[in-house]
């Protein structure tokens, strides 16, 4: 059988079986979903057996020691990975909830009830933990998946996939609910992003590389961010001793991820009493300063910034400083190079507070908190299927509901329109 | 000047904009929208002129008389663009509405507040009031738009964005809110596709063709739909008058448009009873009716279906019948050759209302009335930019809520990750 025609039967199971999950009851996925996490821990050795055929091949090729490390499952991260899915388990099922329910004056009664999406195409790198994430966030909000990960994880997959079927299949649900695509081929991809027929939504998961490629082919729309370049502006208002904890634990706490601060913007009036401190503590954990040339005026020994360091995401211990003279520049900063993912300001002044609420174009806006904070479960969705920079459908972290849409319901008594 | 430059430019100035719109109150707007609706009034001499252009050259150009109908624009069809500015003036603005502020156990207080998309590209065929419609649901919603009428009707669509923009200017709002590509040169639209960092979303308004060739073309995310292939299923527990009353409604009151019915589901139990009356009044109506094998059989004079008239938007006095032996077929029947668009059961029976209300997966299902209620001024949103049949955003007819976003705001004193 040819790649384009496995690839679109697929696409047709998972349809179909979308319309069987349609129907399920939260009782019937909950209970999928905590046999698939006894399941996986059942048979740990087997996974841990496939994950190692991974690992061989990994280690031939000469991969990284992270992206081995991102590909390792033991059992540990077996458990981890079930406990996930007893979680989901625990969240409130969002579908079926109706909202809004009015009568209309001819007496027609119109509410919208929410309902699963239907099939997700779900693109994603090398971590297989990510397969069973993925595969429960769908189950639990009644959506289909097919699931691409990357080729370098792809027994692992393949064998997880197995051991949730078999949960499905014994608890009543259609097996075909949850595919991973049995290829490391890379035309897969192409192939899933031309099934508009069949897949109502893609979410890509990983490097701007890949999100660029899905998002240039694709016909079926995409949920995706490109890179998290966030901000902290430290406002001349600010409780400097609050800004150096939120700035250092927006860069430092875990910088290789998408909601680590990129750049600290500071107000010039307090930047003689806030920067030489907080770039102390800083260099002390490693972390190397990119200043504009005020910052330098102060800080002689950071490196100067350059042009390309504003719009970077260095998913690394670098940051880049830049002092503002007014809160005007702050936000025109954050409007150019920004990335719409999440932006944090500091300072004890209410008008600025508002102001700064009201006008960052980002998903996720905050006062006196760290960036750290945008991430489905901080925010409490209870899990986080990926984060959304571009406005349509969910803005920001996805959690359960962002996987599902609503659709009018009407009752009527014989309504016509005149 | 190139087209490449000019668009891009247009589409940098659209995003200026919509930074200025963000910060803007509702009396702001609504003052822009009062004063538009007042200018279109005391300039329909003009309008009516430049109208008058584009008409001859439709004569000219030999289009159908049904479009040199859509085109034309007089006092009558201005008083009515002026009027619908005033009603969407009066509708709530749905910006800055705050939901689900909650307190996270860390003391972070979290919410999302509704925010404008940004900028819309609004790519649409003949009809010239179309222009000033979606100029002031998008105004109203705190988006900037790029308009891209159909070539025909360019002169009209100049003038009536010159009126509009206008009266941005004297009430202060940024004239670039409001932008009409002047030009009838087809690669405009391929461009404007192209312009995924200043145009956050695409509405394409016409025909299957207009929307296919969008939708395959634009790296922006599409709202919307191919076609309404809507099904009337009248059951075994219809009561036949008011099935009679539905059908006739829907099929008759409106044919040419995407909510009106093009199939009609009947039980076989009742088939006999119901048919021959109702395709009676159908063809008193000048319904063509294309009817499965069961249906010739008691309607012999009736033409006989094709497999093509099942999945047909006929747009027309015609009408596709079926008889089915259960609701199952019937249900099969729909998910099989429907648009995810309109469907409405006719039955007296509770459970199949539920039945059906449950598993259609359509943007409005209904009972006991007719599809033509699929509008968003009928289901009580107010207003309508179009109707989306994908599941994506907004899943059904789109109002000034559906043009907009929510963005997470955070409400902190210092909280950092741990």
């Amino acid at each position: 059988m040819s790649i384009e025609r496995m690839i679109e039967d697929m696409g047709m199971a998972a349809k179909d079986a979308s319309r069987q999950l349609r129907r399920m009851e939260r009782d019937n996925k909950d209970a999928a979903l905590e046999l698939m996490a006894d399941r996986l821990v059942q048979r740990e050795k087997e996974i841990i057996e496939e994950n190692s055929k991974d690992l061989s091949s990994a280690k031939e090729k000469g991969l990284t020691s992270a992206m081995i490390d991102r590909l390792t499952l033991d059992d540990k991260t077996i458990r981890s990975m079930a406990e996930g899915l007893k979680e989901v388990a625990a969240l409130p099922d969002p579908v079926g909830e109706v909202a809004g329910m009015r009568k209309r004056p001819n007496g027609l009664v119109v509410g919208r009830v929410r309902i699963p999406l239907g099939v997700i195409g779900f693109i994603y790198e090398s971590r297989p933990n990510v397969t069973v994430d993925a595969a429960g966030l769908c189950l639990k909000s009644g959506n289909s998946v097919i699931l691409k990960g990357g080729s370098e994880a792809i027994n692992s997959n393949l064998i997880l996939a197995e051991i949730l079927r078999e949960a499905l299949e014994e608890t009543g649900l259609p097996q075909k609910a949850i595919q991973v695509i049995p290829t490391t081929d890379r035309e897969a991809v192409g192939i899933l992003l031309s099934l508009e027929d069949h897949v109502d939504i893609i979410i890509p998961r990983g490097g701007e590389g890949l999100i660029r490629f899905v998002t240039e082919n694709s016909r079926i729309p995409v949920l995706k961010h490109y890179k998290g370049v966030c901000h902290v502006y430290v406002d001349e208002f600010a409780d400097l001793k609050m800004a150096s904890e939120i700035c250092f634990n927006a860069k430092v706490q875990r910088p290789g991820v998408c909601n680590a601060m990129e750049t600290m913007l500071v107000h010039d009036k307090i930047a003689r009493d806030f920067l030489p401190s907080m770039v102390k503590r800083f260099q002390d954990a490693g972390v190397t300063i990119r200043g504009c040339p005020g910052t330098l005026a102060i800080i002689p020994e950071a490196e100067a910034a350059e042009e390309s360091d504003w719009p970077a995401e260095f998913l690394d211990l670098i940051l880049a400083v830049k002092i503002v003279s007014d809160m005007n520049e702050a936000l025109d900063h954050i409007e150019k190079y920004g990335s719409n993912h999440t932006e944090a300001i500091v300072t004890k002044d209410y008008d600025r507070s508002r102001r700064f609420l009201a006008e960052v174009d980002s998903s996720v806006v905050l006062v006196n908190a760290s960036t750290r904070f945008n991430d489905g479960n901080q925010l409490g969705l209870g899990a986080e299927i990926g984060i959304n920079t571009s406005k349509l459908h969910a803005f920001g972290p996805m959690g359960l509901e962002e996987l599902t849409t609503t659709k009018f319901i009407v009752y009527g008594d014989g309504q016509v329109r005149s």
